[in-house]
């Protein structure tokens, strides 16, 4: 029997030019929406619906008992919104029992984009959730596309890092003619073991770090720190 | 003085994204566009007319005195045309005064993007003509833009490898805050000593080494073996 495949998007601008609609689409945004997904369903809450503008979200937010409106511009909480999207933000004490309406600058916006394209399944992905997203992929033997959110479409390497580490855990599993896929595994194996060094080199840790994110985004380039795996079901993300 | 900034795009998709107006485009097409024009300029071409589709590659070929038509479309020569995009088919004996006008499935296709969207200038660029390349950017001291052509907008690695090259001999002389910038420096400096095995690894290669086009390739990352700089001027492309 011959291995689905898998393949790489650097950028949601790409997501076109590959077929969502046979695939599982991972979305990928380390910094800081999967990450936060990832740790509010881990710490207990109920559902986190993903909402691509804040009028939405507020709107949402209302109309559901027991919900906290969240999000982010630009690394910023919204005006109007109740919380940002740190997972610091979403202990057990805070979050368990709750539903979380997320709106973000790129991670909600190329879920929403996958879903219009007909994404047979949509999952999220990050450090925190490593070895559950591993464990799906290779368990569910469908076609993968691993999507990095990157930042307003320009590619960035923490995303990037994450589909490598992805890829070398299951590239056994999958036929990758991909040299997007080749450049995130290597990316990775250069740097899984100074990784929070690293990130210090990146673009978006310079935009962060000014509102003094650090511990935050060490935080999202720790494995397994909240290992489950966000689903989207019924208009909103929940654990398998 | 500040320095001038410096971005690279790693897919034509990315293009908008970007401020050309007040930069120069480096058109980067690896396998093979941009090698064949270096080759071709080198070995005595007058200049070479990029066109973007076939019919406009035949009519202006029939309308230029001492012209051959080349053009290939996903590796082969297209029909009407006279010759393909291989470095090897264009000889000093074969094209010194000659004018060659050129179609190609990417490259004259970002470059002609690059035209229309106000770039202040185009050259183009392959590892044939590194130096050339790196000497012009340091001298102009302007904003630069490292345009990798990509394989119908999917994200190629001898491309990236070869924005690497470029940013690693340059990168003194720039304001870099560009994650494809970084991550395509760390890819060459990862492989600059084993690219003729690592180039066996990609996609392309796969694709082009079918039709039996493996020195091609290799001789499509040998370095600065056709060091000229190839600049557009006029609807043309002309040594500077």
């Amino acid at each position: 029997m011959s291995k689905p495949t898998l393949f790489t998007l650097f950028s949601p601008r790409l997501l076109d030019i590959y077929d969502v609609s046979n695939s599982i689409v991972v979305i990928i945004d380390v910094f800081r929406a999967t990450s936060t997904i990832a740790t509010a369903l881990y710490n207990g809450a109920i559902k986190i619906i993903p909402v691509d503008n804040v009028a939405k979200c507020i709107e949402i937010g209302n109309a559901t008992p027991n919900s906290i409106t969240a999000g982010e511009r630009d690394g910023k909480i919204i005006e109007g919104l109740a919380h940002g999207n740190s997972p610091a933000e979403y202990s057990r004490n805070f979050i368990e029992g709750k539903t979380l309406v997320l709106t973000t600058t790129n991670g909600t916006k190329l879920l929403h984009m996958a879903l219009k394209n007909g994404a047979d399944e949509v999952i999220t992905g990050s450090f925190p959730n490593l070895s559950a997203v591993c464990d799906h992929l290779i368990a569910a033997k469908k076609n993968v596309i691993l999507g990095c959110s990157a930042w307003k479409d320009r590619i960035n390497i923490e995303d990037t890092l994450f589909a490598g580490a992805v890829i070398h855990y299951i590239k056994a599993y999958f036929t990758i003619h991909c040299d997007s896929s080749l450049i995130a595994e290597q990316m990775y194996l250069l740097h899984k073991d100074d990784m929070k060094s690293f990130i210090r080199l990146t673009t978006h840790w310079h935009r962060l770090a000014a509102y003094g994110l650090e511990k935050d985004l060490e935080y999202c380039v720790t494995a397994d720190v909240a290992n489950v795996l966000p689903i989207f079901n019924n208009d909103a993300l929940v654990i398998l």
